[in-house]
């Protein structure tokens, strides 16, 4: 074992401890030298793990008297109380501020707190570059003259390669590039669907996903969704016996906006009920790569013995937003539909960009990317957590993701995201009121933030303004 | 005036002077010595005018002689009788071949004379490699990290020039970006149908229509085109008079396949029964820059006072199939319609094409690209046009296109132009039968010859090969 492995291992155990509340807010920690006595450990790894853990906030060191758990700790941010839903299909009702919402995480003017990609810094633009810088003339010339629909067969190669362990039986063949995870989704959506047909989804869900199904005209029936458990698949087979369902749009790995993952039992149980009544199901999987905990978590697919599973991802949360590289796996059933579909309406997917995607795959540079990218992640979860705890009216809850890009806050009843939301632009800060995912007013005390840029100064600043501002909201109500 | 420009001039004339029968095939022309004199023109230039139409295959030198018109003169290719066709809406039944013939158009191992794209000998990947090359690091992270939905600020600009003295009033809020001239089609036709709908569409189409209006679902009503006219205006009103017409469908401008223009009167006749009736039009321009004659035709938006024209167009004919960059220009009426369709089923296209483009337009490259690409297409088109003349069985007649690079041929009544199909695959020969460009089995003895390769002896042999086949055919007739 390399001492590089032992203190993050350390780290590790010790992290875990703290938010399962073995050690409490304020404890002091076992001293450097016990440790070292007792663990059988060198003096210099107990203390890089003890660094690590006081850079994550988790810890805290005081002159002379040695670590203590921060007193400010995760061990009290609850998950959040959801609303109940009423499954009934209903046209998607998207607020009129969503456009508004949407551009102002974009507007370079304002701090991205609601920011749902990878912060710009944290894109391996140089290896990435030295593959752009690397293309030969043939190769060049050939990416100019003619892209294959389906997709470069390298990618495709890697694409299958990724799955090794996770999903069995997927081969090349079974992989359609598309452009980005979302075009993914409007493939399947388009595939299994037709306008006025009404679709599953959770609530709250990806806004993305409302954004699209009202553009298809299909109508929704939101099935309440839980940080623990995933979709509720008792309500979900409510609503099939009620409705007849064309297919569900689901996130069980990493859930945009909660960031929590479907247990495998819970995952088994859709299965089964989806098998049932033959009901298609399209999942997004585009964060299952960004796991704080040891291994990726299953998608769906792994579980499907029938063919009812359109699996979609992209590297657009993982690597680069700009890189418009997605792709879509969908058994039998559904693959020459698919494949009809994407070249029907939009021939094939960038040949430069599938290039660089296949060498940065086929290099080890995406996995290399990858291990720094979790670490840094989390890193960024657990001090953002912390920061609201610090500076968020009390009765704020959150969850601890387990994984992503986003925290999914509950604020004070009765307080308005929305007008928290236009408070924060005043103060030039963009973040995302969680009205936005659901489609009947729901989640109006909720918002969502990014956990994907860097932790500096500024960014707890802007946190803590929007935590003066949910007081401000808080003690308005009183 | 240069001396360039005087030879020319003086080709030019001469070519439009056989052409129109003003010289007939055998006819011998005027002397060097003749016309230095007469024209005012030094001996240099004439000679370099009659080398450039003998490469053409337009004359002929005969020692001692002088220069005559070629004996396979194209004055005798005449226009392609249609047949009439009905215009009751019909869901769309594709050829079950289509996929087997789409993919052998590019099949590496056949002589792809039914590639409807350019050679990729005629990219100019070296200009674009060079811009590719000088991406600097910051402009390359930017890329990476984020993406707008309408498109690249500086490309949009940059396509709106294209439109100076085209299309007045077109401004880069105008434009949205899409990945290529499908996705345009595809936004433009999810924004004006919904499935069961009905589309009008000319007869013969773009085979690719058909492939996307069978993806949507839609139904579609035939309406004859013809070259001389473009889509029959008559027809048209009687199929709107009888049945509802979610939108119209047509290719104004170098239609696929039949390479011709629509004139201007018949443009302005088209727009007033669609304002009339208020039926959107979606119009498909993508080969308008690969003109045969003096200037690039108006597309029909230059005569929509009423914002119902979806102009959609791209670089995948005029520059590199493999870069996905099109756009859609459509009116205040569709505007926000298509743009959050776009940005709903795909977000955004690829950033790295995007920027290739808008500096390759800057840089006045696409414009260099477009002077020698159009006399390129020009002359194959000729060439091909009489290689078809020399080999091909009586009976068989071709419009000479204006622009493009398709050549429409009818084969002698009754040919089998899917037995020529196979039988030319025998010989490695790649060729699109006419019946993939109709919905009702039309054009049976129609084919899609390319002139987008460049003119070699391969090339000819190919055609020669071709020509063979269909005389056996004819005979077989007998």
């Amino acid at each position: 074992m390399t001492k590089e492995f032992r203190y993050r291992q350390l780290a590790a155990d010790m992290e875990r401890k703290i938010l399962q509340g073995v050690y409490l807010p304020g404890d002091r920690l076992p001293s450097i030298r016990s440790l070292h006595r007792s663990a059988d450990l060198s003096i210099s790894t107990v203390y890089k793990a003890y660094v690590e853990l006081e850079h994550m906030g988790l810890v805290e060191a005081r002159p002379r008297s040695g670590y203590y758990v921060a007193p400010v700790s995760l061990r009290r941010l609850k998950t959040p109380r959801f609303p109940k839903t009423d499954a009934s299909p209903r046209k998607v009702r998207l607020s009129s501020m969503i456009n508004s919402i949407v551009s102002a995480i974009n507007d370079p003017g304002l701090l991205p707190l609601g920011m749902t990609v990878i912060d710009p810094e944290l894109v391996p633009y140089k290896s990435l570059g030295r593959i752009l810088s690397g293309i030969s003339r043939n190769e060049f010339k050939s990416m100019l003259s003619y892209a294959l629909s389906e997709g470069h067969p390298e990618l495709r190669r890697q694409l299958a390669r990724q799955t090794l362990g996770i999903i069995q039986r997927i081969t090349p063949g079974d992989i359609l590039v598309t452009n980005g995870c979302m075009e993914a989704v409007a493939l399947a959506l388009l595939a299994t669907t037709r306008p006025g047909e009404t679709v599953a989804i959770e609530t709250p869900t990806n806004y993305s996903f409302l954004q699209l199904l009202k553009e298809l005209n299909v109508m929704v029936a939101e099935v309440p969704t839980d940080p623990k458990t995933g979709i509720d698949v008792g309500a979900l087979e409510k609503t099939v016996q009620k409705t007849r369902i064309a297919a569900c749009l689901v996130m069980p790995n990493f859930h945009n906006p909660l960031g929590t993952v479907m247990p495998a039992e819970n995952k088994k149980a859709l299965m089964r009920l989806v098998e049932t009544y033959e009901i298609p199901v399209i999942e997004d999987d585009i964060s299952s790569e960004l796991y704080f905990g040891d291994h990726r978590p299953k998608p769906l697919k792994a579980y499907d013995r029938h063919g009812l599973v359109l699996t979609c991802s992209s590297f657009s949360k993982s690597l680069a937003p700009g890189l418009r590289i997605g792709w879509l796996m969908a058994g039998p059933r559904f693959k020459e539909r698919v494949q009809n579909l994407k070249a029907g309406t939009n021939v094939s997917t960038s040949a430069l960009d599938q290039y660089l995607m296949a060498h940065f795959l086929a290099g080890g540079g995406y996995d290399r990317h990858l291990r720094t990218l979790r670490t840094t992640l989390k890193k960024q979860a657990v001090r953002t957590a912390l920061a609201v705890q610090r500076y968020f009216p009390k009765g704020t809850r959150l969850i601890l993701p387990e994984g992503g890009t986003l925290l999914w806050i509950q604020l004070p009843q009765n307080t308005d995201s929305l007008e928290l939301y236009s408070r924060a632009l005043s103060s030039n800060i963009s973040v995302i009121p969680g009205t936005v995912c659901a489609n009947t007013g729901q989640f109006r005390n909720y918002i969502m933030l990014s956990c994907g840029i860097p932790f500096t100064e500024e960014i707890e600043q802007g946190i803590q303004t929007l935590g003066d501002i949910a007081c401000e909201l808080a003690s308005e109500l009183e």
